[in-house]
């Protein structure tokens, strides 16, 4: 049996929910044509059931109920952008278990529970797609999925969270301190009034380990993944990584190597030439690192109405085309390869490391730091004293050789120990092209 | 019924060829992983049939008949590495007319034969792959075609041949001129022997014609692009740039406005803070505008074994999920809609531009420079005089506001015809983000 039309249901239309009714409603013929058969969106559930702006709509339309979604026997597609994680896992399970395909932005859940999700789209063959996930309109996830088909993957690093690149960016380009640089984010609509899930790293590890997953075919769970957020940057530190040729971004870096899977997202030295430097404001970048393709890069925007809705229909019209053919085979939604690498913990991660160090003006304090680094086996690459004026306290900036995560740590504790130094070390990861 | 394998012949092994072989025969067991089953190379026909440097041979594999591919009944998929046009063609249309699908790099063929081969392709009911064809490894033309469904699209730009990059890069870096970067890119394997086909644009307009015929969903001919090359730019024009804050690329440009479709290659001035800035070397990016997307950018390697071999196997890949099922319609390879836009020639193309004008030093140049400009209604945003030693010539450097690229040669003419003029005044256009 062919069909004559596909039909989509739409649970949760705050503001991704308005552009995506908005493009599917509006788009209708381009959206045709590159179909072959209409797309036609026939209900949309939401407790406010207002008519939204752009959105034309008819009656029946709204409605409160998702259950007149999800049991609806016409709807082969169901669109969850309900958010958070209880509710929405419901809609998304019982969608599937009834059949009907689905697509979701909600990277919070995909983090937590791919797998189980994962084995109910592949036991009642359905698809289960979610572009707009991780960077927004950006084909990250469909690149993995189908481009890069032919390679083995080695790295997959990015900015992937708007609101600390806004914050980044203010404050290294208008010398912004970290409170200030938040305050202008809020007032731009870029953080949210409790900006702690992005400042703090969590949305940034939800994105991580949804690549993670996709890049290295195996489940990469969010307790494996290092996180520390940006509050405790600041502009001196913008500025001391500035003199030494750095800029300072907020990156999510996956990387296998010989010892496993590096997994970890933190505020990052990079060198100002990188592609990643051009990078600024709310934007998002992701590199994907490969052989035999090398080095590509993904830019644009990553989060908000425009871009995420875009991602979304074009799931829809990815899915739609497999729903005209009920025969074929569902490329599941992680492929989760038979071999599996290990996770590196953060203690034995290995690489370059900026360190800032407060200490008094007197003879012999280079030379009692450098100690307890050479100690640990960490070398160094350049020392920095700025010149400080009389009785004041001086900033020494140090740029270590490749060193183990748990080395520093240790090394940093001796450090923070001795009577020269006079407030805790700023310390950052160094992410250069020979990492 | 149901396949049990798909099989893939190959017709041309050369580079990309022996690149394509080694992924297919070596990454057997990932791909099948991916695919559901397996993918089989079961011939390779070129006039060289001595091994290849990591392709594993089993007898029979290398044929120098062409036919011995084209004429096997179990071949799903043909890949036309043969490059050129007249008998690249004949393999790809024999090759569809016997109901095979085809996967090509062919950007010179596609760009000149697009809708005999859309045609062809449709009415036999087989794909045209060419993922390749553009931007190497860079899943453009999926992004294209799937990723941005959803999207109309406004301007698709981008450094696209990597050669003319990396001459630019060793000009801007090095401060090397043209002829000693050409030296050095063939040195390095970048350039051919004649380098023409790059340096004069080309490549880079075949690119662009595929390019924008997707974007825009009608066929671009070659002849509505207007190119010149990068031979006749200097040291001297790229440390002037630099001067005003911007670097020089070598530009692809299609962009969709009110009076029609802007097409055209050519080297161009970019800000210094511009994305494109960082695309150092023979590496390319494509930036791609349109609503609601806003800005992306896709950065890879262009060109060379690797990565033109990972997108055609992404290729094969794409198809062969299909052969699976086929009852599966295709997907057009270039959709055609039903609204047309003009074609803007180049005389109409609105534009800012770069001049370097080499003067006698002597008072009222300037003035009468500038009375040529104003009289075509050219304003101006910079003129910057540089100092010179009393006697010798003066170099002016002037920016203008958007113009007339028409107004601009008619005052071009008029201003290298004043006595007070030396040298043929160069000229560069300009890109901005308020373009």
């Amino acid at each position: 049996m062919k069909a004559t039309a596909v039909h989509v249901g739409l649970i949760g239309c705050g503001t991704v929910g308005t552009g995506v009714a908005r493009i599917l409603l509006t788009e209708k013929r381009a959206l045709r044509e590159q179909l072959g058969l209409p797309l036609e969106l026939v209900r949309i559930a939401d407790l406010n059931t207002r008519p939204r702006k752009g959105v034309p709509t008819t009656p029946g339309l709204l409605t409160k109920s998702a259950d007149a979604v999800l049991n609806d026997p016409h709807i082969e597609i169901v669109v969850e952008l309900v958010g958070g994680l209880t509710f929405a896992k419901e809609v998304i399970l019982r969608a599937m278990r009834s059949g009907k395909h689905v697509v979701t932005a909600n990277k919070a859940l995909l983090a937590a529970a791919g797998p189980e999700l994962h084995a109910v789209a592949q036991e009642h063959n359905v698809d289960l797609f979610y572009e707009a996930s991780v960077a927004g309109g950006i084909p990250i996830i469909k690149s993995l999925r189908e481009g890069f088909v032919a390679n083995r993957l080695h790295a997959v690093l990015g900015i992937v969270n708007g609101t600390c690149n806004y914050i980044l960016t203010r404050m290294t380009q208008d010398g912004l301190e970290f409170r200030a640089a938040v305050r202008e984010a809020q007032r731009k609509g870029y953080a949210e009034a409790n900006p702690a899930l992005d400042i703090d790293g969590l949305d940034a590890r939800h994105k991580l380990g949804i690549l993670a997953s996709l890049a290295f075919d195996q489940w990469v769970p969010q307790e494996a993944i290092y996180v520390e957020g940006i509050r405790r940057i600041t502009k001196l530190d913008i500025q001391c990584a500035g003199e030494l040729g750095y800029v300072v971004k907020f990156l999510a870096i996956a990387r296998a190597g010989e010892r496993g899977i590096e997994l970890r997202v933190h505020p990052t030295l990079l060198p100002q030439h990188s592609m990643f430097e051009g990078v600024r404001d709310a934007y998002n970048a992701i590199e994907v690192r490969g052989t035999p393709i090398g080095t590509t890069m993904f830019y644009g925007m990553g989060a908000g109405m425009n871009a995420t809705s875009s991602a979304v229909v074009a799931d829809i019209v990815d899915i739609a085309r497999n729903v005209q053919h009920p025969l074929q085979k569902r490329r599941p939604p992680f492929m989760f390869g038979a071999e599996k690498q290990r996770l590196l913990p953060m203690a034995n991660v290995c690489t370059k490391y900026f360190l800032r160090c407060t200490t008094l003006d007197r003879p012999g304090v280079i030379a009692a730091i450098s100690r307890e680094l050479g100690a640990r086996n960490i070398g160094l690459t350049s020392v920095i004293l700025h010149e400080t004026a009389r009785g004041a306290y001086s900033t020494i900036l140090f740029m270590t050789h490749q060193a183990r995560e748990a080395d520093v740590q240790n090394a940093l504790q001796a450090i923070d120990a001795l009577p020269v130094i006079k407030a805790k070390t700023a310390m950052l990861r160094v992410e250069t092209e020979t990492n």
